[in-house]
């Protein structure tokens, strides 16, 4: 447990809106001294007379030289994000300025924070436990109702209730049994064996169901990788643009992720897709590029999530798709075969073993029953339920942990061990469920942790 | 003058902070409905009954659907930057987050704002004149000293003051003159026409003062292009490399603006110059490329503000010295010529026509006084006095128009014209003053000045 944290008494700055031109930016000071700080700058109202929670006009000046005309809000602690005093500073939006601005808090005593100090402060000082704060970092990287929905669950405390809830439980017995080693030899026991049994098992269930929630979560978190192959005349850019027309809006939304990438995004019920075309990799008629080409193109449907392979329906024998489809399954198992065409399609082939979904990129139809088909591949289904779904990296290596220790419990139980050698897996479950919390964990590591996020939160 | 205006009753609402991920975005809501608008979405506090200029912690809702925490800051009419009821939303940094946001606004009955609608509305509401409306935009765009002094200047009223000062004094005239016409035939002078005659010329020094200082406030606004020239070897690259890096805490704080040029950006003292490397392009092999380069650099040098050559001082006689610079003020006046490697200088070679500097690029010597005299050259030694700088060509436009019905007021006065003919003039003169100043001027031009602002200000 902390009670005391570097540079603990320090105040802190920061720019907390994306950097760029806007109309407004805003700054945030945090810590003992922000008032003292920020009043050094803001001459026309003395601050700490003013209540807390209240907007406050003035020029802001660094001695005669003129910075900006700011707004500024009072926080005063407790009740404040980081539980310390917070001014926000609101200017006007350009970077320069908004640089004067932080120069003359640092000049004024103000120290630069660090990437994610604020959010750490407020765990620190007890405003949030650890899984909350990430999911601040979660939230402020969300691109999709489904990872809004997932962040915005564990801010409000989803995960750390339910862990609390296994951590309760778990310490009544860690201390009955403790109480057990106090009485040395003289073999009483006060835990029920039969009952702690059973409640292993309950908190084992519960830890796999957040183990295997994980899936969806990272799912949801990192999107699901689709690779598109196909013979250059399948139609693959057709179905991209008719998956990608009909989410513009939503692909607009999130324009800026996808600049400096080759793939498209679309948003299929909150869930993004990474579509991944492999033809333009395909199409160059040098012997090297094609064959780094064919290279890359594997690797994209070994690494992809799910492989759609386009075929015209028109142009395909059942020998040439069965062998294909085998052989793409040899690479990737989660491939779905797509007849494309279909509306000019007029001889029958199907091929039940393959089991082929009918689709027409250029007359549109197909398109829902493939989206489903894609939703419901990436876990789509339990994503509305209200379970609590893990989403972090972090809470899944500790979770298996967890999940790992309950298994020495059960073998303990089973064994009849004596009570200080099932005392110490106790504990051990106990620290990782603290470690996800953030109750038991080292300086470094949090620092590790919140150095993830953006600086000004 | 407008007492209504297209969509006047509409509440708007935009994303004030720039795009992006960050640790926070700030939506604004203002107009008739942003109370109502956002508590439809804010279900924990009645709104309004809060007292202005607060600041509430809570859910934001779409239905049933969680958008996030929010801070939501509280400005009531008129006491508001737009002079309407306005709303800011905090909420976390997603720009998906926010976009959610912004629709769950709209759904609600606001309209999305149009470019630097906010700042119309404050300048039709007569929060400020046209010239403080626009100084807002200039403060935003400000990425020096000089650019944020003179932005926040006019913006606190400097070029509004002097104008409406020359205003007054017109309009007193005008009137006089308007009541001789009244009475008609009667040739009685109620304004004095000595005293008005020197009157129009105090007009005129200030009018053209304010004209000179817009050679001024273009550099300040728009930076001064150098150009550095110089044969492969000179030591252009070091030079700038040695100006950059002295420089380089400023140059970082305006990365963003030089990402997608070739140009590097150095601060001197408060003005922006941009240095224009033309080495790269004559290095190229082959022909076409050098014939294009030779253009372009041609081109470059035409174009800057303010050339220097360069050259190595132990490899260059008189008579190319004296030919080179000669050629290059063919082609600009503003060359400085710059003898580089005087660290090993030893013989003699000083061009008294040409009147280099000598400077070491690479033991750092001659640095400060080229500094100085690009500082000079652009004008800097006027930077510091109190006088307004006009930095908008708009302004300079209407500047030309008001100088130029002077020049007429005064050849009408000294050929004795009639009360009625000089009437005339005088008006055409308070015309192109109140177009500064925006108090006359029509919607269409109103909206192509705010359309050039940022969104959400």
């Amino acid at each position: 447990m902390h009670t005391k944290f570097s540079d603990w008494d320090d105040t802190i700055a920061a720019i907390a809106t994306p950097p760029g031109i806007g109309a407004i930016g805003v700054l945030r000071v945090s810590g003992e001294h922000a008032f003292e700080i920020v009043q050094k700058l803001f001459p026309s109202k003395k601050l700490k007379e003013q209540p807390p929670n209240t907007l406050h006009v003035g020029y802001l000046k660094d001695g005669e030289n003129l910075l900006d005309e700011v707004v500024v809000s009072l926080f005063k602690k407790p009740a404040s994000y980081t539980g310390e005093d917070i001014i926000e500073i609101s200017c006007h939006g350009s970077p320069y300025l908004q640089q004067q601005v932080l120069n003359a808090l640092i000049k004024n005593g103000a120290r630069l924070a660090r990437a994610g100090e604020f959010t750490q402060r407020a765990f620190l000082n007890k405003k949030l436990d650890l899984t909350q704060a990430e999911s601040v970092a979660d939230l402020i990287a969300s691109n999709t109702k489904a990872s809004q929905n997932a962040a915005l669950k564990n801010m409000r405390g989803g995960f750390s209730n339910v862990l609390s809830g296994l951590r309760e439980e778990l310490v009544k017995f860690s201390s009955l049994i403790e109480l057990e080693l106090d009485f040395g030899e003289e073999d009483v026991e006060f835990a029920d064996r039969h009952q702690f049994s059973l409640l292993i098992k309950n908190i084992d269930v519960t830890v796999n169901k957040l183990l295997e929630s994980f899936k969806l979560g990272n799912v949801i978190k990192n999107g699901v990788s689709v690779a598109i192959v196909g013979k250059p005349n399948a139609g693959k850019s057709t179905l991209l643009n008719t998956l990608l027309n009909e989410n513009r809006a939503i692909v607009s939304e999130i324009a800026g992720t996808t600049r400096d990438t080759i793939e498209e995004l679309i948003n299929i019920r909150g869930i993004l897709f990474r579509l991944i075309d492999t033809a333009g990799i395909r199409d160059h008629s040098l012997d090297v590029i094609e064959n780094m080409g064919v290279k890359k193109s594997k690797e994209k449907i070994e690494q992809a999530d799910i492989v759609l392979y386009l075929f015209d329906i028109n142009e395909m024998s059942a020998e040439e798709l069965l062998e294909t489809v085998a052989s793409l399954k040899n690479q990737n198992p989660n491939v779905i075969a797509i007849a494309n065409k279909s509306d000019i399609f007029n001889q029958g082939l199907h091929i039940q073993s393959v089991n082929e979904l009918f689709i027409s990129a250029k007359e549109k139809t197909g398109i829902e029953e493939l989206k489903n088909i894609l939703f419901a591949m990436a876990g789509g289904a339990s994503l509305n339920n209200e379970n609590v779904i893990v989403t972090n990296a972090r809470h899944y290596a500790a979770l298996e942990e967890i999940s790992k220790s309950l298994q020495d419990i059960k073998t303990g139980l089973s064994s009849k061990i004596s009570g200080d050698l099932l005392s110490i897996d106790i504990n051990r479950c106990l620290h990782f469920i603290g470690e996800i919390s953030g109750q038991v964990t080292n300086e470094d590591r949090l620092d590790f942790i919140f150095s993830k996020f953006c600086i000004g939160k």
